[in-house]
């Protein structure tokens, strides 16, 4: 059995009105999403607003995670950024404030050679004594993590446990699953076909907000019963298209829904990221009520 | 229930030496496969070499399928041509040879909006009294059939029955299957994944030469058997890429491999297809070996 | 000075009412634009429809081409096909009906290695004694001519004399002009710009319609003025615009606005090509006649 | 004529030994280019490592430059970052450090939405009384600019002075010109054919090595010479594709070209990027000495 398995959202980074870190929602997040039965988390990753943090949020946030944690579940902390030796300073502040394993995204804006990007993942990695994951994104990064490039990346990185695969290419799992890595569907969509074909577990954005939902799809797949495991699918992946369905950023509706459903307030997304205008709210507000989350 | 459901092996076009139709191959191919437990064919489509072939050919095709088959299996014969006109004199001629259902590329080449699409869509299904799939093949075609696109088509389409989905917008199953569509996914990889958000079957190539592989899956599948179905899944994969790995084009290979297997010379692809070399034969030949193929 | 150089525009392939060739009017397209001072023409190529196109059509416009142009310009009749035979048929023929070169498109729908491409190449110049130009159109054959693939093809055909160039890789021209081809660049809009980076000419659609406007640009950079050729270039491109700004697809645009330029009706493109609502050839005639084109 | 034309090339960010920003070499560099020509430079830019900066380093250089030039030239500050908040600050910043305008690339990583991107710009541009470009990098940030996104930016900028180029839509720039924008072609080797269709000027990397052959091509347009231009531009178009042949990272190879040069180490690229190898180091040497650079 592998360690990092099951399903692990993707946290919001929930913010204040003045657009800092509310750690006190983050852990509210958390330890809802605890509770409903998680196995982890990816945290400050796309979801998480990601490269839009600095650095002292991005510790900030990791230290805040270990803490709520305590143990509990697997904390999968985010330390890519734009230079080596930022995500490496990310990595070391990472392992020392106790998270379960690091993932990151390969070098992005600048094309790099599969060598410089197998490269930083050395030294990244180097820097934590902890288990990698790389993070497959190509829709942001411009990268494709092919099974090729894969291969260099586990040459040189020990550490190396697994991915978040977030690709169109879906095939891939099989491979990246035969190469024994821990791999991690991105789409929510995806997690049973995924499993069917070698994934260990899903981590995408919408199961933090109804994480009940995909904790369900888990459980009918452990359990090895086909017909509950494709109808918890197929009513995860509804709830979820009916709630993007009401208009406006991923960021923000996902913060306004768990605002909504905890009664804390999570804010908006970072500029350049808009906020839900009001009807987008109302919208969302009455959907989730019809859908009894509220 | 679904009438066009389970495996449909995307059948080869043999060839004789001379690059004319051979026809006693193809039915010992078709027969080989019935044998097998497919469910019925695609005929003439990406792996038949479709728009390499001169309507005489692709009506002969036709033909000989009804014949050979009598109702036993799903024939769905492609009847994509270049023009409205031409695709729509196939689709009567397939009608008139008693195949089951007919498949059809969209407009290629040249980009086309919506609205034409659809009118080349509501053309050809006019001119045959039979169930119609679309046939969602963009890295040949440069179309992607989208949701959206699919209801334009829908409305205009009466005998509208489904869709083979080659594409890489894998979730967009869900949708089409949401839409009353019998979604037949074009990735022999992801049959068992696409079978668990709504697919009723698979359409591709490879099966054409190791059935039994793919008729276990449906098989397992149909006795909800998740394990059995992840076994045989991983099982047909595998045999596949070890084909796959021996080197050539996907129709020569496929070819060559149903000719070592049927005892019965299927030929090489259709120039500007290339044969395979006697290097990539005998390799092929030592793989299919080694798996028992032979 | 090269042969093949100039401004040659891709000629529209005129169909009467029941969708047949119009011969008639072909010809009087060919005299209109001989008249106007073009170099030659691009036959049966994207612009006329091509692939749409049965071979006895195809062989039909070669002859009359080369019959109304009687060696006044050049005609570089296009051959490409699906199969390499029906090319090599056509190319054959091509050469008796005595057009002054080909053109072919690599094989496109199915994606091919470089070496059955260069081959296919191979095999059809070696059906017709002239010079053979390579057509690179991406965006509807899936194929990039790269520079590296041009040199395979160099390598392995000896009348290769050059290349339509219709990539967003417009930098190529450099290369494919420092290895010794004729290289047309297939962007109206940069005729001048190719020019000034080794461009021999320009083959597009627009042309067609306003020859006399391109004519001025080339004789403007014949003459070294560059300011007369800039001008000559903004207002060409400005022309072609505000035709195609009238609505409706490009092929039944440009035949549509030569039916109304000469008084002989060309059709509209074959389906699945739409023709022009009303509205829009009422819109398109009311431009033309604010232009002066009328 | 326009304030901004003419060559500015965009300026590396030289480093010391230990990756720190070295504002000597970063000030001989500068004078290097004034002296042989320029018309100003695009600094902190995609040539200039941009985003691997801290908001100190991007200061510090705005103000280095702006002090440097006292005037002489146009210094284009790069201002872009992940996030609205800390663009306007270094934004602000330059004005203070007396830059002679911004400029910015649109919110990467993250997909945004045309009024999200229009708003950033909108905000960034109102923390600096400044002219403001828009920076089309496509390949880099996901974006690409069209001129229907332009022209909601237009409308909420009142300082947006043009753009720089770097898409493949090159034909954009027409359009862009036809739009009062001053349009800066971000391909070196497409100047001279930028400048006949609109463009006003080049900002490119390759130029800061040798300014003296693009300073060429722009006195040489502005003197009407065609012949002379399209000399100048093959010419300065081989002289880099000589030094690019050499092997290894473009930020690594300008900045070891430029230390040949000038007799003043500029280091290397900064991780993730890679430096030079020590044997292409030698050949890049020896490539420059045979093209009479040393």
């Amino acid at each position: 059995m592998s360690a990092f398995e099951g399903i692990l959202p993707a946290i919001i980074t929930p913010m204040n009105g003045d657009g800092s870190f509310n750690e006190e929602a983050f852990r509210r997040v958390m330890e809802f999403n605890i509770g409903s039965g998680v196995q982890g988390f990816w945290i400050a990753g796309g979801t998480g607003e990601s490269i839009l943090l600095s650095d002292e949020e991005n510790m900030r946030i990791a230290s805040a995670a270990a803490d709520q944690s305590q143990g509990r579940v697997n904390n999968i902390m985010h330390v890519g950024a734009a230079t080596t030796d930022r995500a490496a300073r990310l990595a070391e502040h990472a392992a020392g404030a106790g998270v379960e394993a690091i993932c990151c995204v390969p070098p992005f804006f600048y094309g790099r050679t599969d060598d410089a990007i197998a490269e930083h993942y050395r030294i990244v990695a180097a820097a934590a004594d902890l288990p990698l994951f790389v993070y497959n994104l190509p829709q942001s990064t411009g990268v494709e993590i092919t099974t090729s490039l894969m291969r260099k990346i586990q040459e040189r990185v020990p550490q190396l446990a697994g991915l978040k695969h977030s690709s169109q290419f879906f095939p891939a799992m099989r491979n990246f699953s035969a190469m024994g890595l821990d791999c991690l569907v991105g789409n929510h969509q995806l997690m049973l076909p995924a499993l069917t074909i070698g994934a260990t577990g899903c981590v995408d954005g919408p199961p933090i907000v109804t994480p009940e939902y995909w904790v369900e799809i888990w459980n009918a797949y452990q359990a090895g019963d086909l017909e509950r495991a494709e109808t918890a699918q197929d009513r995860a992946s509804g709830v979820w298209a009916a709630l993007g369905a009401c208009g406006g950023e991923f960021h923000s509706v996902a913060k306004a829904a768990l605002s909504e459903r905890l009664g804390i307030e999570c804010g908006a997304a970072r500029p350049p990221g808009r906020p839900l205008s009001i009807e987008q709210r109302e919208k969302l507000r009455g959907t989730m009520a019809k859908l009894g989350l509220l």
